[in-house]
């Protein structure tokens, strides 16, 4: 998988993947990870990506040509999916993170300061996400949250010791407590049936854990879980 | 504000204080980083701080005493709140975001891998905290998008050229589109209203444009709006 993060702050991206399980799927080209920097593409002398906003208001806008030279100038496979980090997007969820892992291609368009000009949707036509009803100073952090989420999800990201079948969200239900030593902390056991080797009883304190959890913390994950 | 970030991979965090607006508002005092490894709190020789579940399954859990041991270590203001990073939490809001920008510190405890040793939670009791139903490699970017997003409400860390006024979610709305020069890109133009300098009009025209964007992208925002 190809990830092309077009960003003014290419460090910003380029440093989450050298660390951990990303590094490791950097270094096993399982993922690669590409920046692109729309300030490498102004038409003017003085390298400026932004300018104040039509109707007047607080904030820069981001100007739509050096964006769209720079969407323009990355090379495209057959499977490739453009994708925009807005507060104004669709929130990221489970299930698009699977969608998004079957494309061969993703590029991440990142704003900064204030916007885009609208125009750079008009012609390039971006899937928007979100990650959440927030707002943030760019759109590095969601780009990097979309990164680890989906990469999680290809095969040879994961070790065997790892695994993202248990995570939450995977069957739509928060996920169970763990423990592990030792048996008891500052008077604080673990629960006895995690001790009695009895995998089909693990297996119903687990999931009745993970059910009162998603009832308690997140009902309406629940109400989805209940009708499915 | 005091943030103490408590991550096995300090660098991940401090890398992003040094870009653009957040690295002003720590230059200028408005917030502090500070970074707190629970590597540095193990009591064993080996600097463990995971182990295999009690119960059997994939993935490693975080050990208790390393992280309760570097939690308690670390001086608190009166006006202190400890968030844990999590996908079972609560996801983060912009009203969230608003109360949480009122307090003087804020403890983020960021996992990794498989997750916490619950009784980690029994004994810290953090506020619980999402960025949205996805799972990723570790809280170290929810954590920085927490940051990032209260730092945003602090005073002093957006400029008079930026403005926090006007971003989605502020009026339960997602943002008007923006454009900047030039007035004609690619055939595209920018509406007229933008140009005629009526500010009556323009405020008019950029509303209903936050209200048919917010109604066609997030009904579930609308609904809430219409009902305020």
């Amino acid at each position: 998988m190809i990830f092309n993060v077009m960003t003014l702050f290419p460090e910003m991206v380029e440093n989450y993947f050298q660390y951990s399980i990303l590094k490791r799927a950097v270094d096993s080209d399982i993922i690669k990870i590409q920046t692109i920097n729309p300030r490498d593409y102004t038409e003017n002398k003085h390298k400026k990506v932004d300018d104040i906003p039509y109707g007047g208001g607080a904030g820069m806008v981001l100007m739509a040509q050096p964006y769209v030279d720079a969407y323009e100038s990355i090379e495209k496979l057959p499977k490739t999916l453009t994708v925009m980090l807005s507060p104004q997007g669709q929130p990221l969820t489970d299930s698009m993170v699977n969608e998004f892992s079957k494309f061969d291609q993703i590029i991440l368009m990142c704003g900064h300061y204030e916007g885009f000009d609208e125009r750079i949707r008009d012609i390039i036509k971006p899937v928007e996400v979100s990650v959440g009803d927030f707002v943030l100073t760019g759109g590095e952090l969601p780009a990097l949250c979309l990164i680890d989420s989906v990469s999680r999800k290809i095969e040879g990201t994961l070790g065997k010791i790892e695994s993202a079948d248990e995570d939450s969200f995977s069957n739509g239900l928060l996920e169970y407590p763990h423990y592990t030593r030792p048996r008891e902390y500052r008077g604080l056991k673990v629960p006895d049936v995690l001790l009695n080797g009895n995998h089909k009883e693990i297996n119903e304190f687990r999931q009745s854990q993970s059910i009162e959890r998603t009832k308690l913390r997140r009902p309406d994950l629940y109400e989805k879980y209940k009708n499915k």
